[in-house]
């Protein structure tokens, strides 16, 4: 799934806990402790048909949870929200069946868990295998947007993690209804309910000792815009799984043949613009650019994008804004596109490096070494031949679903799907080794 | 390798950082992340020339690094150092013959950079490759140990990352000598002389500054002592990976073979008893202990142990002291063994979950089933079954080389060799695949 990023709740974060609150997140975080156990040795079977009881439940109960989405409604329209987030915050009946078709894919997916990983024998005898487990207890931080209430729920529960919800203030009562679908099947699956949890207030400092619970949390994912993921990143005392903003690019190279290089720079702009995967920049190999840009250019331009050029890019192309520095190191998350022309490979790989934020970068070109230089020599946490930026996805991987793009480099990088939300154990099997 | 952690170098922390000092922190930074970007696309010819001359170097230097010792020695006799830590800090031919051999023993290891992980096609013929990396820039930040200074910086060098090291400040002259001598293998291959740096002041302020500097550092590797890696994951803004503390069980069950249970145990405790992987408390299973307890006690004994018991196993051995609720959390790093009847393996995997520090834990049977359950409930980065808790060692496990050992849930678990120090990328391939 990808994740729309225009904006963040930013306000969710603030000082200071009073002790009604602290008490009643560590709370919380115990009995996720105690949950995370027993879910660690959660059968498959057991989990499927969690995931799979609690999209019928969601399917049953849509009238009720529309009418919490209703109440969740009217109080962010008090709030005055933009509506890009009053969109995201509203559930209609499509949309909750795409959600309970969301859990029902999560349940086909194999278990992340118990998974062989490698496994080797010592000459003394000793076997080693280093198998998958669950990470323990996640807590999820998040925008007001209930479909990440039932995929987080979902893809913490299939890899055997214990998570603590906790989502935008605006859409509180209808992520509590989710979680109460959620809960339903954990129970006719005979796992813990405290398995999949909702922080139960609106009080924005939860969040501040969210961040700090080292003692119950393993992980923290926050998923929302930047300002939200630098904040977390900052404050939390817990180990990050984020990535801060996808400053993607896409460089066209001398040898890049002029119809894909068309196609895949709009594709990568252009189809959707609030994703992290969507393409901001665009580099242009000089030598090329007076037959590939215009083209290129008047593509996007014919399908409403506005382009901010250096100065060699719009002496080519006269419809161009002029680009500013600040342009360089703009996630724009629209349809705006900035270009600059690049002194090759190196001159591409040289402006990713000092302006790119490590997520996806593309290169289109029929030279394969110079493909090769660029892939191997940019540092990102995908980097593409000949295809568009917007495959940074969990789905188009084929790791189904995920709950975001990491661009840390520790653990998790890129799609962060239910495989990802493990990490694991060495097994070592002996008869009787002592070490000499 | 092993790391001794009887003790740390608690004082090496303290707050505040002065103007100068934060500017010479911030130029190594710098300096680590340009030698990191060249490193990182660094031929393993290259990286394995820079450790065999290094080598080379420390063995036909050995009179300067000696001269250097000694002026530690003097340093630290004045600071009324314990013998334990002056005998690490002790740097004599035959040690430094064994530090030379260390880096070439790293060179023979495989490159760890490069290697792809894994390959998959997609329906669309998108090809997709999880290739390994570099981690970035390393902070370590040890005790006055010489050896770790040549053994870090190597294991960095092989694995592609750029170094800060930071050791204790009675090791000051020693190590800048060590970190000349890898300098100039550095050089011989053409590599830049930044990839491995000393922080080159005693100054305890710059550990405080090194550990927020996460503009330039990737991670931080405490290596040392509870103490030190506690307040280092305290204070770090940057990931750490480490071990607080190797609190590790030996459970005996009702099917252990006597002789097999008194060897392991003994093994478990006594080969070091300074080592993370040494066994701290001995767990009996009550239905057998009237068989098994008297022999391996009386083994442990008999090999100058000090047994701590609860009251089962005072009865059974009345030569041990009663132990008190505190020995069961504590890591003795010496020759003293706490002992406890458990209701079987369940008792004994409640008791591991409660007291032990999910490093190292091993169970003792020959029944099969049981030990699976103990193998697969047991939350620690390393379980065995039938061996001896002393091979949690990356060097036992066939990595070769370690920085250390891992109780860390993401990205590093257990030995941390160089394979360890690399994250991934993920390369696609396409031909012009755009995203419906």
């Amino acid at each position: 799934m990808e994740v729309d990023i225009n904006s963040a709740d930013q306000d969710v974060i603030c000082k200071g806990s009073s002790a009604s609150l602290i008490n009643l997140l560590n709370d919380i975080g115990a009995r996720a402790d105690s949950a995370a156990q027993v879910l660690k040795q959660a059968k498959r079977e057991s989990k499927d048909k969690a995931l799979m009881v609690a999209a019928t439940e969601i399917r049953s109960n849509f009238e009720a949870i529309i009418r919490a989405n209703v109440s969740d409604l009217n109080f962010a329209k008090n709030k005055k929200l933009t509506n890009a987030l009053l969109d995201r915050l509203i559930i209609d009946e499509a949309r909750l069946d795409s959600i309970a078709s969301g859990l029902e894919m999560i349940a086909q997916l194999p278990d992340p868990v118990g998974t062989v990983l490698s496994n080797w024998d010592r000459p003394n005898g000793l076997n080693i295998s280093r198998v998958s487990v669950p990470l323990g207890v996640i807590g999820i931080i998040y925008e007001s947007r209930p479909n990440v209430t039932a995929d987080a729920g979902g893809l913490c529960l299939k890899s055997g993690n214990a998570v603590i919800l906790r989502g935008g203030s605006e859409s509180f009562h209808t992520s509590l209804e989710l979680v109460n679908c959620l809960q339903v099947g954990l129970r006719a699956a005979n796992l813990p309910t405290d398995s999949i949890q909702l922080v139960p207030t609106r009080d924005r400092e939860a969040v501040s000792h969210l961040l700090r619970m080292t003692k119950y949390v393993d992980i923290i994912v926050p998923r929302g815009g930047k300002s939200l993921v630098a904040k977390v990143q900052k404050e939390s005392k817990i180990p990050t799984i984020a990535h801060l903003e996808g400053l993607c690019h896409i460089y066209l190279d001398e040898a890049a043949e002029l119809e894909m290089a068309k196609n895949v720079t709009l594709n990568a702009k252009m189809r959707r613009t609030g994703v992290c995967g969507a393409a901001e920049t665009l580099l242009v190999d000089s030598r090329a650019a007076h037959k590939l840009l215009p083209a290129v250019a008047k593509n996007l331009i014919d399908h409403g994008c506005i382009l901010k050029g250096d100065i060699g890019s719009c002496d080519l192309v006269p419809e161009m804004e002029r680009a500013k520095e600040v342009d360089w190191s703009t996630e724009y998350l629209d349809s705006i596109l900035s270009v600059k022309l690049v002194d090759g490979v190196d001159g591409a790989i040289e402006h990713i490096s000092k302006y790119g934020s490590n997520h996806t970068d593309s290169i289109v070109t029929d030279n394969p070494e110079t493909a090769e230089r660029f892939l191997n020599e940019v540092d990102s946490a995908i980097v593409l031949h000949n295809a568009s930026t917007q495959y940074a996805d969990g789905g188009e991987f084929g790791m189904g679903a995920e709950i975001g793009i990491s661009t840390g480099r520790l653990h998790a990088r890129g799609p962060v799907g239910t495989e990802q939300l493990t990490c694991f154990k060495y097994i070592v099997r002996g008869n009787g080794q002592v070490r000499p």
